[in-house]
């Protein structure tokens, strides 16, 4: 089978180098460009560890002569950014997967939690690329929202049990992560000294991926539930544990509906007990628990941030978008120990 | 003002080191007895960061010396074990304070949580010493059962909040404690390799300090609230963040209530931005955060597992019981950075 | 080409873990048998990150056994056990890379720092199977002694040298571990609490990996070169760093040196600024970085110490053994971030 | 004893925060004055630690408001700015221990390493303040150079062998420390997932501390002795190890002279096993240990690198220079656990 030639733009990031990391030996795709917002540099000049194993030229980022070099192109770029640049790379019918927020929600919400949405016209067509929900629409795609990391482990936590909730209670997520889920621009809060030994909630209640998560359970359920959404940063490099809380009609068996709804599943694993996060850190797992007592119950869901939670599931969604095998390249062992 | 004598029966782990610590340099109390179940060290050999600090002799446990030597015993044993102890000093009139779980239930949820009670006499007298529920009761007490370190940041945080909250509506508790916590006895779960770059659940609701929490919350409210208790393992020493989610009836105004409800305790502090661990490490301050959607509401509390969780806590039990300033001698400066 | 047919035996610690991961994906080798002491599991359940991916059972070790299923057999073994099973799957003719110590040092060196030797006859055509030096040997022999992974890193980064030092003057090396090169049982040593926020040297120039890091030397140079040896153990799971002190006779170009010296290999990468162990971990490479005043240099290497420490070396040996490419399978993309 | 009342200039970073927390509880001091570059909060809004404890307002620097309310003030400034600071509390009567670089070094030696000097005049009077060489002269001096972390960690290691060294070899110091000595500043190398799971030198063999080392050296013993001085960061906050190499003319005993050098010395303490920085974090200790073979002799030192590194050890010189006991208000106690 011919290899297709795909784009990365934005490299200079964690989830830039996830791509590279993974494309770099991808079955059906070819990296033929590779792009910053300056350029001028080597991918191993970038990200050091490279050195001796990927030397490819980095360019300045440009949408006509990534039209030229590529059929698809991974965009990890800052929201409103990315908008931009996708908007030019449509036009110029190359397949987009967008790994920043600017088309993961509705216009109204977008607009209310980001900014003025300047690519209204795709931003109908995008889809939302959690392949567990929208398989089928992913592979007809040309624009792929990549979902929010803290979205993706709480929703696929969450799903198999939408059904069973009571409609008027609260959801509760409380969720732990890595710091690299913050990106890599020193800042105080990512001081080592600010996060070792140390735990701390940040935007409680107000983090722009509770309206993600909200709608989406929203879109899939029919049902507007309040979700209370809590982010905590970890001492950890990478990894994100969430737990949601969540209260049932009726007393169901939690774990046996956990395992029929994800039987034919190939990334999200079922454990029987308490999930961590070394166990999927450095592959595109979601590793889900799930206890309860009576009608309350606690799922756990683990993932690698930068991979299910970015990168890894972009390259599955374009794997789907092209045809491939779901899970073609795509990274099943993990880091640990 | 005369110093008390007072003995630490369990210094090898780390909340007899914690004791010692702050007993050290106590303006009230004089350490004059130390044991652990063997003895026959001095107490640098058993923590070696006290070689040149403090070279006390220790011994081998024995009551009757106990009471010959110190008016107040610290019993930092394992549960079951501490009970016989605590019998024996009582019996010769040694007040004690219990860092161990034996007298903190009511007998019935003793027994089905831990293990038959062999004091039942005493169990009866015991007081839960939580000084800004129990402050006037620990005055005249002789046995303090000294509360668990989920416990006491759980309910610190829910406390303000209890009779606002929706009867119908579970509690639901995620708490996150460092690995002192699990104590010193080297096991596969407090292996640096399982805790370094982790986190991970464990005895999701079917923790033993569930039951604690629930018991005191209904006693001190008169209404048996459904908790769900998930504490989770993190990969720092010391310190416990506990987030709790709370449903109320009607929406209330949750910092002006927090803040009325501590504005007389000394050892608690209201924070404006949400609580980190860092900034209670190595005192006894409880710090608690809240914010709310409605009649949603998370609060989160950060202590020091081993001090205000414990070994502080203590101390300041003793210091009520003494007839003592309740600050004496209690560590109030954090180890940040 | 046919893939050959290999075995794991010593599956429950890491280094069994790490060559379950590389050789799962190997484009020649095929794991056809994998065996504990005991046995009686599937891989994933002695490692549960390998759910979904690995679920081979494991078998109770026998060689008979073995050499019914498998051409070649890694022995991740204690020392002692290994020379026992290394000797009967030799009789039966299957080659063997035994990552234990068992093989590394000559008769003599091994029983003054081990204990007597019960396979005297293998251990003299035994090859140490580090490919800079012994590349030509390793693909002739049926025994590898796979290096301990101080000596790989510290030979490595002092061999350039090795002609211009001072004869008399003693080598310094400093090395510093991650905790999985101490292994996964639970020790003091390794319970999180001793070893997060810590450092500390252990066997400080008594450690056994100095005498085989001496013998190497000596036997490359013909000089017998005084080896002083202190390694640290940091708090990090995995990775390791080496600094070696040396003395010149003259002023050499020590960065020109090293880089003639290593300008064909592999695995070895040269760097201009110092070396990190992330930009190793999860590779095979050994990251080099050298710096002098006058006569004085400091050489400081970089490996995985699980990997070109002990399991990728391993598999790179196995390579050479069976006439593929070096490099064939070897993993060469960091963890980073 | 009436109190005396002291400044700190610059009390943002780590050091200023330190030399709060021990003067807070002072026996003999009492601070009176706090200032930034900027000044206008409290000390609780400048480190949220502090609230409740210690609410001070911090006030913007003025040497002549100081000399209005202060007799001895501490410098936490940067270097440059702390000698044109300096030099007007100096001539305003006011005492300085300087805890920057500027009055650490000779004149030729400054201007070579740092930048031009702007106060010679009292250059020539400064003593450089570490207790162990220069507690005389310490006790006579109005202005005190406080050493340098690496320096006071190097220093106490080699001394007591100094006179035994053989002339021409040359001390190799292999430093690893916390990041905490780095500063607060948020920078790509502090950011947490540089740090985490990592360990690398930085400006090895040209670091500013190794002429500091050499001259203090050379001024103790005469000789001009080549220091080699590789500095690594570690992934703690706090705490600092150095292991020094070394090469003595005859064989002597090692441990028998470290422990006969320091046997009058309060806060060096003399391991049997080899040191780690727990045990002296939270504390003004140096801990010991050595061991050789032969003539080659390895010294490991252990300090807190902002207590007896930076801010207690300005506070051990203040004690002396106003007649107080050396260890009033000196921590002893560390964190540990």
């Amino acid at each position: 089978m011919a290899k297709i030639d795909v784009a990365i733009i934005g490299a200079s990031g964690y989830t830039g180098l996830e791509l590279m990391k993974i494309l770099i030996n991808h079955p059906h795709f070819n990296i033929t460009y590779i792009a910053t917002t300056e350029g001028g540099m080597k991918a191993s000049e970038l990200h050091p560890s490279l050195l001796g194993v990927f030397e490819q030229e980095v360019l300045k980022a440009d949408a006509s002569e990534v039209a030229k070099h590529a059929k698809l192109a991974f965009l990890a770029l800052p929201h409103k950014a990315a908008m931009g640049f996708a908007k030019e790379l449509l036009d110029l019918h190359v397949k987009v997967v967008d790994l920043s927020a600017d088309y993961r929600l509705e216009l109204e919400a977008y607009e209310k939690h980001y900014c003025e949405h300047e690519d209204k016209e795709h931003l109908k067509e995008a889809v939302y690329g959690l392949p567990e929900i929208n398989r089928a629409k992913i592979k007809e795609a040309n624009l792929i929202a990549n979902p929010g990391c803290y979205p993706t482990a709480s929703i696929l936590g969450i799903l198999p049990f939408l059904s069973y909730l009571k409609k008027d209670a609260p959801i509760f997520i409380d969720a732990k992560s890595g710091v690299s889920g913050a990106g890599k621009k020193p800042t105080p809060t990512a001081h080592f000294v600010s996060i070792n030994e140390n735990i701390f909630a940040y935007n409680p209640l107000k983090h722009r991926h509770e309206p993600e998560i909200a709608e989406k359970l929203r879109l899939v359920s029919g049902h507007p539930f309040e979700v209370n959404f809590v982010p905590h940063l970890l001492p950890v490099s990478r990894g994100m544990l969430v737990s949601a809380y969540l209260q049932t009609n009726e007393v169901i068996d939690a774990k046996a509906t956990l395992q029929a709804f994800y039987k034919n599943e190939r990334f999200v694993r079922i454990r029987e007990v308490p999930v961590d996060i070394k166990s999927t850190a450095g592959t595109n797992f979601c590793d889900i628990f799930v206890s309860q007592k009576g009608k309350s119950i606690f799922v756990s869901s683990s993932i690698d941030n930068l991979l299910r939670g970015a990168s890894a599931q972009a390259v599955v969604n374009a794997n789907l978008m092209c045809g491939f095998e779901e899970s073609a390249g795509i990274p099943i062992i993990a880091y640990v120990p």
